[in-house]
C-alpha cells in the first residue's frame, strides 16, 4: 500500500505578529510578508509535486488566506475547502489585542512566558461582554454555547482539536484522500503532539515556522513513519528561532 | 415574513475574454481588470449592507477567485463555500480555446452568433482525447461519465443547472440562509430564465454584466418579487453592451 501523506502549513505572518500583539481568535489579516510566505509555501508544495483532494482550515482569515494563496500556486482552487473552529488558534482570553512586549513589561517576562508556553495554565478569562467572546461573533453561532472559550491553554486547545482529527481528518486519510491543513501555531502543535506522542514539557518548546509545509508520512494505520519540512533548512531554522523569541520584552 | 434575497455575480473579465477566445470549461484566470471588477462587486455588496451565510460557485478559477475577492471585501472569508460543476460556464466543445474573431472569419459571423446565441444548437463536439474533455480532468472525476459534456447548448446547460437550484440552493433559501452565487454568463442565464420565466427567444439576447451583483427578492414560496443590479446604472449599461458585442469579427 502506498504511504499516506498529510501536509500541515502554519499561516504566514499576520499584522499582529508584526506588531507583537496576542492574537488568538482575533481575526487579523496576513501582513505583506505573510502573503509572500504563503505563496512560497504553495510554490514549495508545487515544486515537490504535491497535489490534494481536500483542504481544511480554521475560521480565521490569516489561515484561510494562506490556504487560498497556496491553492492558487498549486492550481487547486477547485478542491473542497472546509473551515472549522476546531482548527482555530488557541484563544488567548483577555490578553487578545495586547502588545506582547507591553504585557511582558507589566506582568514580567516570566508570567508572559508561562501564559505562552505553559501546557495547562489559562490566560486571564474574557468577559462575555468582550468583543472577542466567541458568543458575540456570528461565525461561531453554530457552536454549542459551552464550546465558546473564554480562554484556552495548550491543553484545552488540544482537547478541541483532537476530535476533529479523529472524526474528520483521519477517516479522510484512511479513505485515500490527500489532505492539506492550513492552521495555526497551537492547533498544529496539538496535532504534532498527538501524532508524535510528544510530552507536555517538550511540546511547549516546539516552534512551528510560518508558511513552511510540514509533511507527515504514515503507514496504513496512520502510524507516523517520518515528518519533514519542505524548503531550505537554514531559512527554516532562522524562522523557528524568530517564533521562539516572540513574547520577550527585550524584542 | 422577511423578504428572501439571493445575490448572483458573474465573474470578472478573464484573460480569454480579453483575448476574445471561447472559454467554456477551460480554466482561465481573471485578468487584472477582472480582479478589479470582482473587488468592486464585493464593495458594492458591502456598501449596500449585504451579508451571507453560504456561497456557491463553480469549479472554475475565474468564478472562485471572483468569490474570494468579494468575500474578502465583505469580511466573510469564513463562510462555507461550495464548488459545483453544475454552476460551470456552458461547455463550448471544440470551439474552446479558439479566438472568437478568427472563428467568425472562418465560419462567418452568422454561424458564430448561432453557436453563441442559439438556445439549443450544440457547438462542434470535443473528441474524448481532447485536453478539454472533462473525463480527462481530475476535478470532474466525481461525476458520472454520462455527465461529462462534449459540448453544451444553453438548453443543455440549463438542464444541468436547474437540479442544483432545486436540490441545493432553493432549500437553503427556504431555510432562511443568505446565499451568494458566483458563477458564469450562461449558468446565471439558466437561473434567470427559470426564475423570471423568460422565453427561449428572449434569454439568448439577455446579457449579464461581469462583476456586478444581481439581487433577486422572493416571497416565502420563492416567487420572484423583483430583481435589480447594484451600482451605477450607466456603467452597467456600458458593460452589458460590451458583452453583447463579443463574437463579432469586427471587434
Amino acid at each position: 500500500m502506498a504511504t499516506i501523506k498529510l501536509v500541515l502549513i502554519r499561516h504566514g505572518e499576520s499584522q499582529w505578529n508584526q506588531e507583537n500583539r496576542f492574537t488568538g481568535w482575533a481575526d487579523v489579516p496576513l501582513s505583506a510578508k505573510g502573503i509572500e510566505e504563503a505563496k512560497q509555501g504553495g510554490q514549495l508544495l508545487k515544486d515537490a509535486g504535491f497535489t490534494f483532494d481536500i483542504a481544511y482550515t480554521s475560521r480565521l482569515k490569516r489561515a484561510i488566506k494562506t490556504l487560498w494563496l497556496a491553492l492558487e500556486e498549486l492550481d487547486l482552487m477547485w478542491i473542497p475547502v472546509v473551515r472549522s473552529w476546531r482548527l482555530n488558534e488557541r484563544h488567548y482570553g483577555a490578553l487578545q489585542g495586547l502588545n506582547k512586549a507591553e504585557t511582558a513589561k507589566k506582568y514580567g517576562d516570566e508570567q508572559v512566558l508561562i501564559w505562552r508556553r505553559s501546557f495547562d495554565t489559562l490566560p486571564p478569562l474574557l468577559d462575555e461582554s468582550n468583543e472577542y467572546y466567541p458568543g458575540n461573533d456570528p461565525r461561531y453561532q453554530d457552536l454549542e454555547s459551552n464550546q465558546w472559550p473564554k480562554a484556552e491553554s495548550l491543553k484545552t486547545t488540544i482537547d478541541r482539536v483532537l476530535p476533529y482529527w479523529e472524526d474528520v481528518i483521519a477517516p479522510d486519510l484512511k479513505a485515500g484522500k490527500k489532505v492539506l491543513i492550513a492552521a495555526h501555531g497551537n492547533s498544529i502543535r496539538a496535532l504534532v503532539k498527538y501524532l508524535d506522542n510528544i510530552s507536555e514539557d517538550d511540546i511547549v518548546g516546539l516552534n512551528i515556522p510560518t508558511g513552511v509545509p510540514l509533511v507527515y508520512e504514515f503507514d496504513e494505520n496512520l502510524k507516523p513513519l517520518k515528518h519533514y519540512y519542505l524548503g531550505d533548512q537554514a531559512e527554516l531554522e532562522a524562522k523557528m528561532a524568530a517564533v521562539a523569541k516572540q513574547g520577550s520584552a527585550k524584542q
